[in-house]
């Protein structure tokens, strides 16, 4: 469906040809300052044809907000916005070599297998333009979030091709145990990131090998793919909805839904499935009091935090509050200049050569993309908690036995001699 | 939410020490044999303390059907499932040390940080118990996509700790380029997998090594991950609803809500970031004659097919028939018997000691809920995707210029001798 | 579907001749006391053969909670319901006369149609017994509901065949502006409904005159309707969720599920449509000081209210503070004793005659479902604003123009001397 | 939400003052014609200030598709549409008396108690501005039904204030008893209807009886309410989706979210609750050959249909293939231009009067709205029913034991002399 979200609903529209893209968002928080000066870096950030030194002031892809704000304030109604595309004219049919072959790997022939209709730009609603809807509401999503409890969202490259920004080690099959790793996403800005434009790399170093790698399979006719790592901070606790709509299984089910995409990994991930329990597993530590100035006054940090990591901020599908971290996978560009042998649509061998430009990487830019997905993402479950502490707010207070803040004191100070004790878990009891 | 799936709706209750867990499946289609024997042989795999040799008739976790059936026949209504707890009373609150700690990287933290209210088995519904409903209803659905297409779904242990069965290497960082792997998923069964209990690893050699990293690790009262790979054969072209419910997107979504996951990779996955395109690419051919025998009837295999399948199986976020596989990562069991020095719930500082018998890795007990997670994914497009085209058959048939099927023959027939074409694309025109 | 609501989320199964019925109850807020005898009792009064003199204690229909509930407290998890069915065992398909013909006006002919399979119990779930799970889900809202608000709803008998408990006059074409019902809704109890057993109208000459109408069709082995109409008191402002989920559509919809129901009517309803709106109109009065005692402390009653409730409490599909009241009009039950012609599902002509003892009217046992679907439907639209509120809350406040309640005052107060104002709408600008 | 339906999915958005209105829908089946001239006539039936005589050539109100189609086919993408508003500006706020009165029975308060943001437009989306996305959509879905089934959806008004098309009497308290009115539903077309403008009652006599009255509340600056009957042919049998998504509970969730709406009823309505259940029910009869040319030929008429149809169409839920008919109850305007006694935002007592010319009575224009939205909900049924039949087709065939349609040809042909039969129902058991 083109529906995204739960109680903050992002509905897209727009192929690559026709009027416009666009996207109506239901279930914007009325009362929040919001224009189109909230959306559109986003959008350009999105854009093609970046770098850092020239970074054109591109004055495409303009977003108008069609609905549900007056004088600059949400009203709580949906909000209607629209891209116009520039190029709206699809292709007479049947004259170009398009219209014979299905190109390898993209979506042409699977949107013929599905909707039995051919679009002129191939594989409809699978061009990078459908994007622009998801930017667009991701933006306004990223506004409340920030407002609201100081989120902060950054992605940022971590591979392309080989080259990675913290390659797995014995030592570290996960960037979850690597300290470098933690202390980056502890602090990284997207201002840090867009300064190593065009790789989006915030390292030098690591930068400058992944440039290369994208201008060498440039000069191939060629692509290659990459990771996008991405931080979520200021996260409250709480956040997820077991068991289906654990807050990884949404985060993954966003991603994946992003064009070109290809794994989602949470916390240490793949790398993590080699590491001992006993590293692994995350103790409890009491949380230290909040930097100053750092985090909204709005978020309430939970008592208990964890001395490492390795969950992503993630247990038992639930948020614990400390930084929530995942990574993505995107595949090579199916689009390359080599010639590719392959067949028509209707089964004759042949070669297909593409002409013109082509980007050899889609990473860099995917990083806006991920960064909205990420934030309507949490922007739901937020609603969602929001709306269930709402309710339970309303009920009369229970007596002690069963809200352990209040009664586990008592109980801990009566036991406070006993420092080592042992669960006796029945493993057999719970599967 | 306790809801998986659109059509096929998968509704599931119950924690650890509850009275019974169970679920309801709505959108079952009606007229299909049904009875208990078609569910319970994957819930006793999912069972605990199998073993190769043993494998004692299992006669624990007997699913019983509610209703939704007569005569053995589904009537198209729901069908309530339930399986009865055997440890039913919850331990006296207040009296056990899982009440002064919550234990490392288990859910006990967040689901009181959630919910407020501390469940006695800690962390509510994060139980392994919680997937009993969903091993049940996707019985059902295996059933329904075995009789409609004779689809076929397969998952294995790939990897335990550093022991993969098919480790990446520089020429095949992806096992999706590995004609190895391509040929085990063309083929291998379930009964194949089975006959290397307990790893469930479909290579004597693999699974030694696999074995024994388990016992090693269980040895020193620790715990390792693993990933699981797994494969559905015969899946009809067309399934998956882009842009948001790209089918990938929705097995992530279903994989990483399974307990314990870290990651999900489609086809050739983050291995495939570092493939190039020219090699990455799927180019297409013609689809071969049918094996006789292999598929149901009812499986119209679309004209082409890929000559390789980086791709998994899906493209643009919908199947083109090829297989479809895909990998999911567990982390080493939370709870072990090491000590652990973390703190209580009242910020105390000590030590936890688990007691008893603990499984030092979920893996192989992971095989058939990640089977039953898949039968429920494609079930549910499979459902979307037959809406369409019912709905589509009933329109009057439109003039050739639009049905590629029809038309590009004869235009096709025109440009025969036309081999090599150049397609030009204006990169800078979809984005 | 079976799935009732957005987020109090009611799935139900079961037939009649299943094993059990039941549901599953996602959402429900954690921390609220709940076990069996809150639910007990609505079940108890849905059940038939019930009178004022005898109320035997019926031991049937009991509600067993399967799971979600810890020491008599809501995790937050969902809740498990079963009741047992009593007659299990379907008949031997194929030797009854019920098997020849689809009952007039049941559901046998259309499940069949739908469904393409023939339950033993003709209509599969359009029986009675499907209600149960209604009731059960409804009884733990209206307990939240309760607790959290001091919500009441009460339902009562309003009409049987053609006597009415008010019926309409020229002067009154609608109970809504005839004082007497304003006035009797105003404190209606259930304790007062349940006192004119059986028919459950709260007047003593009408529920007699509807008596003798239910005992006269009785006699001639035929059946009659009625009118079920009930009143939501304490209800917060600002339910309900424009534009498709008006509170009233809601309404309509949960009334329209129920088995035998024909009509809707909120508020004036169809006697409305004859009002003038000078009469219709309810005019705003500042809320007068709220009575001691009466209604939960949670309940922040709005500023203004209105003098006359024609609109039912709800405008523009959000509910405004006061009454919320419909009716729901019941068709005669299509179980008669007498012979009717009509055919079998093989097109013969013939005779149907129904043996045994029918219910001539379900109006009076139709009142707790009536009163479990509302709670259902306000528990949604509760949790849904809720969750708009509390989002909003987090929000840094807006300079005050925006925010009528804080700077109307003053504007006001500027303009205070000017008593009759003028609108300048033209009406051509909003169509 | 703004959202309706679950596989036909339309989401709205627009404000009376923003820059435009408009919805995306989602789900429209691929390979079909559509342009905007499918789309406009209803745009422009629903526009005000029609008569029989004039009908003046609205201009206004232009439907634009963004997206969805390409060469006048539809994609089976979503396709997004857009009118302009004209009035764009809001006022500038806190200048005008619709900032210091709510108004009397509109949404302006309700949307305050809500949001807790005042639009400038009062009740924000409680426009009639905000029909516009509905009738946009409603004419795709149409044009799918009428292609696909023959589907003819026809709305008329039947009362105006007292005067009724088919006012009730003792012997007809309902008009689904009532030949007349059962034959012109037969055979009812929007030409006719459309031929009594302004007042749209298709008969002379009647028509001018509301017109009169309609003029006469006109000259007393006060407002009046009616109801609009609508009638759905070709229906195919099998639509509806127990147990909580009947099929008249959706068709009274989508009436009653129209604005101004009081009450539904289905059929026999709340007049039949007044009908003896043996003239109430409606027996079956053999359907009779297909009338040549009428129908299209997709509809496979059930071969048993129904020889009196105070169902209306729907039994148990679920469509029998007889007319589906209802009403629509519809309040007299909130905005008259009597001077109304109320309060303002700040509970200060005074008198509000509207100035300008108002529409007074909102009957006749509700009638393209009603159509729409009885087209929303139909294609939403047939999408899901569609589903399960080509998901069930896919099945092996059963032994005869379940399927009716083979079996009891046999079985009945055994018992065929058999010609009165008796149910021996125990109504005990079904409860």
């Amino acid at each position: 469906m083109s529906t995204f979200g739960q109680h903050f609903r992002v509905t897209t529209y727009g192929e690559s040809h026709c009027r416009s893209v666009g996207c109506i968002v239901d279930g914007v928080p009325p009362g929040m300052r919001l224009d189109e000066s909230d959306i559109q870096p986003q959008m350009t950030r999105r854009r093609p044809g970046q770098s850092a030194i020239t970074t054109p002031r591109d004055e495409k892809d303009r977003v108008e907000i069609q609905s549900g704000t007056e004088f600059g304030v949400t009203l709580g109604t949906p909000i209607g916005m629209r891209v116009m595309n520039e190029n709206q004219r699809p292709k007479d049919y049947g004259n170009s070599t398009m219209d014979l072959y299905p190109r390898p790997s993209h979506a042409d022939w699977t949107y013929l297998e599905k909707y039995g209709v051919k679009a002129s730009s191939g594989g409809g609603r699978s061009s990078a333009r459908e994007t622009i809807g998801r930017v667009a509401a991701g933006a306004i999503a990223e506004k409340y979030l920030r407002e609201a409890y100081g989120i902060e969202i950054v992605a940022f490259t971590s591979s392309i091709g080989i080259e990675h920004l913290f390659p797995p080690t014995n030592e570290h099959p996960t960037a979850s145990t690597n300290p470098e790793f933690l202390s980056m996403i502890d602090t990284i800005t997207r201002e840090e990131v867009d300064s190593f434009l065009p790789v989006r790399c915030p390292n030098a170093e690591s930068s400058d090998r992944m440039s290369k790698v994208i201008a060498d399979f440039r000069d191939k006719h060629d692509s290659i793919g990459g990771t996008v790592s991405c931080v979520i901070r200021n996260c409250p606790s709480g956040l997820g909805e077991p068991c289906f709509d654990k807050l990884e299984a949404k985060l993954a089910h966003a991603m994946l839904s992003i064009p070109a995409t290809k794994g989602f990994e949470i916390g240490s991930g793949f790398g993590g499935t080699m590491v001992p329990g006993s590293i692994h597993n995350d103790p409890f530590v009491k949380t230290p009091a909040v930097p100053t100035g750092a985090t909204a006054s709005n978020v309430q940090r939970p008592r208990l935090t964890t001395k490492t990591n390795n969950s992503g901020g993630i247990q038992g599908g639930i948020s614990n509050g400390a930084h929530i971290y995942f990574s993505v996978g995107f595949k090579p560009p199916a689009t390359i200049g080599q010639a590719q042998s392959t067949v028509t649509y209707t089964e004759e061998e042949g070669v297909l050569e593409a002409k013109g430009r082509h980007d050899p990487c889609v990473v860099p830019r995917a990083i806006p993309i991920v960064e909205a997905m990420a934030a309507l993402t949490i922007m739901d479950a937020v609603m969602a908690q929001q709306a269930r502490q709402a309710t339970r707010s309303l009920l009369p207070p229970l007596p002690q036995v069963i809200s352990v803040k209040d009664t586990l004191k008592a109980d801990a100070d009566a036991k406070a001699e006993q420092q080592t004790t042992t669960v006796d878990e029945k493993s057999n009891g719970h599967n």
